[in-house]
């Protein structure tokens, strides 16, 4: 399609999707996005993301570019596909994009925020939002362990050995725990992620381990426990 | 049955439900509690609840009281319980109770909170759990309505007609509005609350409405429109 390259900022609750990635007979994020699309231009292609959550994966700031023709201008995009999307998904931004933008290549970092609910009781309001962990955490020891993430590392015993990554380092740019009332935050940016590593950094972190083995390219069987999807959102991708 | 009165601290989501009020047929926060309670005491009667939410209103610092026999002691009530709650509803605190306590009649006061979402765009976290208001507010006005409030006036402009009050005066111990980020908060404190109390004095004064013919005792056609009950919260009760 010879069209305008539209970037769209999106939020969405997880909870209720299988994840981005369109899928024949499941309720996806993507699934969602297309139809949308479709019934606001008449013509589209080409839609990317700058992050392919998983299932119960929530988002506050993806990023998804696709390429319209006829429509409505971008300024009113927003308010024309969230007419047209159910209420766990928005179009927070739209914006014109440069040609040859694209949402997942183009991207150059993304930021990831793990929440976990540290009280003794569960909460309603928590529930499939946020880790609950009633446990008590030594937050000096967690905080030692992500101040050795940031820099370019080989993070295979964190992400599934049967995902298909044909370069196995990233590289961390920042990271850090933060607390939020009842809840204690793990928030990392990287060039990119491999598939489950931020949930796999924070459940080994969780088991109170040392991370610094780990970040020289130990297997999978090394690495921690893969913390649940529900505390997880994608928070930023920069450009 | 002679037996320990329980006081039970409740939190709940009350999306799910057709609020407080067990009815036949329908999920509500009473179903599910009787539920729980039989899970976990051999005999128990005489539930009773602070304030009878309806549909869609949440719950933060709701109160029940109940007659036990048996069962654990009151510091491993919560998790008893909790394992037989769904995830919507939670004990977060139980404790003895004095003899002839009730939830509803021992209470002195009870404080609510209405959450507003004022940002152009809604958004899927704040979906159920807050009035999405994209228009814009006049704070100042809200707050000179909400000075209104304090003392004892006759509220029957702000109860559906076919609501049976005895008495449809109540007296406001505290009202104001509050700033959290991009929320508005709408906190009021009284000896207790008319049906649609809270939800019809936000919705006046969202329209903008001069409260202060109206604290007077005017016919509820003179009122303004019910806020919808998912920005409601019972936060506290007081005894």
């Amino acid at each position: 399609v010879e069209g305008r390259v539209l970037k769209l900022t999106l939020e969405y609750d997880g909870t209720g999707f299988r994840g981005w990635a369109r899928q024949p007979g499941a309720r996806t994020i993507e699934g969602v996005v297309r139809n949308a699309l479709s019934a606001v231009y008449p013509t589209w292609d080409g839609l990317a993301v700058a992050g392919r959550t998983d299932a119960g994966v929530h988002a506050t700031g993806q990023v998804a570019s696709v390429s319209v023709q006829g429509g409505p201008p971008p300024e009113r995009a927003p308010d024309a596909l969230n007419a047209a999307l159910p209420g766990d998904v928005v179009v927070a931004a739209a914006e014109h994009a440069p040609d040859g933008f694209h949402a997942r290549f183009s991207a150059r970092a993304r930021a990831y925020r793990y929440r976990i609910l540290r009280r003794r009781i569960r909460s309603p309001f928590a529930e499939h939002r946020a880790l609950w962990w009633p446990r008590p955490l030594d937050l000096d020891a967690l905080r030692e362990s992500a101040a050795l993430l940031p820099g370019k590392h080989d993070f295979r015993a964190f992400t599934p050995t049967e995902t298909q990554h044909d370069v196995l380092t990233r590289t961390v740019l920042a990271a850090g725990w933060e607390e939020h009332d009842e809840e204690l935050h793990f928030t990392i940016a990287a060039d990119s992620f491999l598939r489950h590593m931020v949930r796999t950094l924070v459940g080994t972190m969780l088991e109170g381990r040392d991370l610094a083995p780990l970040l020289q390219g130990q297997p999978r069987s090394d690495g921690g426990m893969t913390a649940p999807a529900c505390g997880l959102y994608l928070e930023r991708v920069e450009y």
